[in-house]
């Protein structure tokens, strides 16, 4: 297979294509839409799960698990949500295959066996785990309920992009149950938190948190707060939601509960997801023409060791040499691969490595051992550096830490380098056709002007910041008032 | 909700149930045949697939994700894979609803919706994961192959109990190639014994090691090994299955490779897989009628600290001298609790942490404070002794390990103690219908005549032992030669 990847400035989107299937992150399948994550992708994955559910678990979240299949009555029970999905579901309609007669070795649906209901497959849970929860809560003591499920759902999408937009993703998706409507409304603006922290300090990728238009809301969602990060073409991704749901679930449900004074009242609910689509970001946001850059806190090698040797005494004296500094690097929680396969040459392993992102790469030979150094690369700006064999575990562990760091800053100048305030409706369009990035503008407020702007420029309010200011201002389309600023972009 | 739970005498299965139940695994759901696992069973799963993760990585092995949908025309590939499983299949026709003109606010399947090809939700994944290998594969230096995906899978069964038999349940299943028959019949049978070392170790539930018989094979494989375990009802229940898929699913997706010499042959594979059905078998080897026992090693929570106050002073002086203890259990490893909630009797939470199966429950009060010493209750023998506060933390490490050890052993007991050596139709039939257990039994090798004595005895040949001695005997049923004994038992 060809390692040879399109560069970014010929092909943004080729790019990206080439670079997640030649590092081994993910393949296409035989089934229309969905992906195989490969094991180098799925070992990122499970570094990324395994950090947010510990943080999850920090915040006094546990986890459960509950079908993947939603019958229709159920599904459509809370009809903004059912109608926001009903256009994407999978749906079961039969629970047996049989010999087809017309046609030996084949199998056909069994017509027999059609289901008296068809079953949904799950694009989310809401509606499941809500009639879940109806038998759970029936006093305030029951709450607060707060569950996480990590789980596979199924959206069927007509374009499908790798991690980005796949039929089938895997995500997780928490669930809470309050008493209070301040309780949830914390709940959802503590879990964007979350993700924020976990985005930024893992992943090394800055985002804004703000709230959604109603336009791009969750459907079914009273609100939906968001954080959004900018890919290096200019473009935004939503990395993250987190929905404060009202009693909408609740009254869809009947899911009541006493309070102290027992009186009954509908109980007040959040989701909140991430996905798979985070790998997608992660690579647009720091990756090159040469390959993945992973963030070391993230990265499922942190460390490769590569021997440049002639002959087995070599080779046996630079792992003699090199065993220690491993240790080391293993004591102090650093994963670390020794590469001493005689079936490719260094350069070709370097290439390799630097295709996969390791953040750290080690190369030592004979003479260096003589000079008792080695050489060190980062994968972030590849440069080399000769550094002393004494005390390189350390520097390693430094390294690395840097590297996690510069990765954070540099993606942070490219936010601010791509985030510019326009008042007009041609600035507006100049900054959208040229640079690209966020573009914080009026706009009026109305779900019809945010429309036409879509239809015009193909960019959408990706969020209101939490931050932004009261600044009265003229809408860049109507011209009609408006109180702040809003962000666009276009996005994926 | 009552905690009240049926004995087992009076009814095993509707103790086995209520168990579940009531001690928070799972729960029933809207969706016929599946089950919601509840945060407390879940939590469970967590522990036992961190185990199974980390014996599967020691091993060699990396995880990966696969599409959850099978297209019919790879799901037939494999005919008597397909065949096995036709029967079970949840298959997709739909990617869309939409709404039912004739009934407001109600969806209706898109009838223009239809898929050309109709989606099977996986019962097992060797078929889409076969067509995937193809394209992994084309030298020896592409093999072996070793991974894992952990997955939930549909089989739509018609009788279902929870844990047990579910329509969609969790596993993992692990899928490799190899360049050589013996290589992968090496595989098949290592991940045998970890499963069997996980079963022992962790669950505390000692196995037999065998290999089924073509009646009980897995479809599609050459070889079907297993592990078998012994409920306290005296059923078996097959805990794990490592397959030998030969060169099956190589034949049915034409994956070949070349060899060293160039030459090209097929892949040789195996599969093999344990599920969320261990967490019944766990239940149903150890607990009792005042709840679950579960092994120390994988215990949610492994011990419980209950104070025994009157009024605020009391519990703060308790909770200064409790402090410390958690904290040296915690260095230790050891997951703790301290109950201090005022809602609750300590009578009350005895009860639930019996009910919950925690190992070890500590209680202490002012007058034990004043003796230096707090009451230490194990949950499986419910022994409870007081014990001198000076180094207790060790002294619960200790016990835990104990306990550990106890449950093993006390299953090895009575695994010894039903299981019969027979020689007669009469003798079988008796011991089925008396103690149950295994019988061990001379068989003439037919599949008819398993059938036979299936159909009389409700009993299967569980496997034939891997030590089974050669030893020439007459089948039960037919009284025709046979060359060694094999493992009878009436099984879940």
């Amino acid at each position: 297979m060809s390692k040879v990847i399109t560069p970014q400035e010929q092909d943004y989107s080729q790019w990206y294509n080439d670079l997640v299937i030649k590092s081994g992150l993910a393949d296409y399948s035989a089934v229309r839409g969905c992906m195989v994550i490969k094991p180098y992708g799925y070992g990122l994955w499970e570094k990324m799960r395994d950090a947010l559910d510990k943080m999850f678990k920090d915040t006094g979240h546990v986890n459960a698990y509950f079908p993947l299949f939603v019958p229709k009555s159920l599904f459509e029970a809370e009809e903004k949500n059912a109608e926001g999905f009903a256009k994407e579901c999978a749906v079961v309609t039969h629970y047996r295959l049989k010999a087809d007669p017309n046609n030996k070795g084949k199998l056909m649906v069994d017509p027999e066996a059609k289901l008296e209901e068809e079953l949904v497959v799950r694009p989310t849970s809401e509606a499941i785990i809500w009639n879940t929860y109806k038998n759970w809560i029936q006093s305030y003591r029951d709450l607060p309920i707060l569950v996480n499920q990590w789980a596979n759902v199924v959206r069927w999408e007509m374009r499908t992009r790798l991690f980005l937009r796949t039929a089938e993703f895997l995500w997780q998706e928490g669930h809470t149950a309050h008493a209070t409507e301040q309780e949830a409304w914390e709940e959802a603006r503590k879990m964007l938190d979350v993700y924020a922290e976990f985005v930024e300090e893992y992943m090394a990728v800055p985002v804004i948190k703000g709230i959604k238009t109603a336009n791009e809301r969750f459907a079914g969602a009273v609100e939906t707060l968001c954080i959004e990060a900018l890919m290096q073409d200019g473009k935004a991704l939503q990395a993250g939601t987190s929905h404060f749901l009202g009693q909408n679930f609740a009254k869809a449900f009947d899911v009541k509960f006493s309070d102290k004074q027992n009186k009954l009242d509908y109980v007040w609910a959040t989701s909140w997801g991430v996905s798979t689509r985070l790998i997608g970001a992660l690579v647009m946001a720091h990756s090159d023409n040469s390959g993945l850059i992973l963030p070391p806190r993230i990265a499922p090698l942190q460390v490769v060791i590569v021997p440049i040797y002639k002959g087995d005494e070599q080779l046996a004296m630079i792992t003699e040499k090199v065993k220690p500094i491993i240790q080391q690097l293993k004591d102090m929680g650093i994963s670390v691969k020794y590469d001493n396969s005689d079936n490719a040459r260094p350069g070709w392993k370097f290439a390799e490595y630097e295709l996969q992102g390791v953040p750290v790469r080690m190369a030592i030979g004979a003479r260096d051992i003589e000079n008792n150094v080695a050489e060190i690369a980062r994968r972030d700006t590849k440069e080399k550096q000769s550094v002393s064999l004494d005390g390189i575990a350390f520097y390693i562990k430094t390294l690395l830490d840097e590297i996690q760091l510069h990765l954070y800053q540099k993606a942070l100048r490219f936010r601010a380098d791509h985030t510019t305030t326009v008042n007009t409706w041609d600035e507006f369009m100049e900054v959208l056709d040229g640079k690209g990035g966020f573009v914080s503008a009026h706009w009026d407020g109305s779900s019809e002007t945010e429309d036409k702007i879509k239809e015009l420029s193909k960019a959408t309010i990706r969020c209101i910041p939490f931050d932004a200011a009261e600044e009265p201002g003229q809408c860049i389309l109507t011209g009609k008032p408006s109180k702040q600023r809003v962000l666009f972009a276009r996005a994926y």
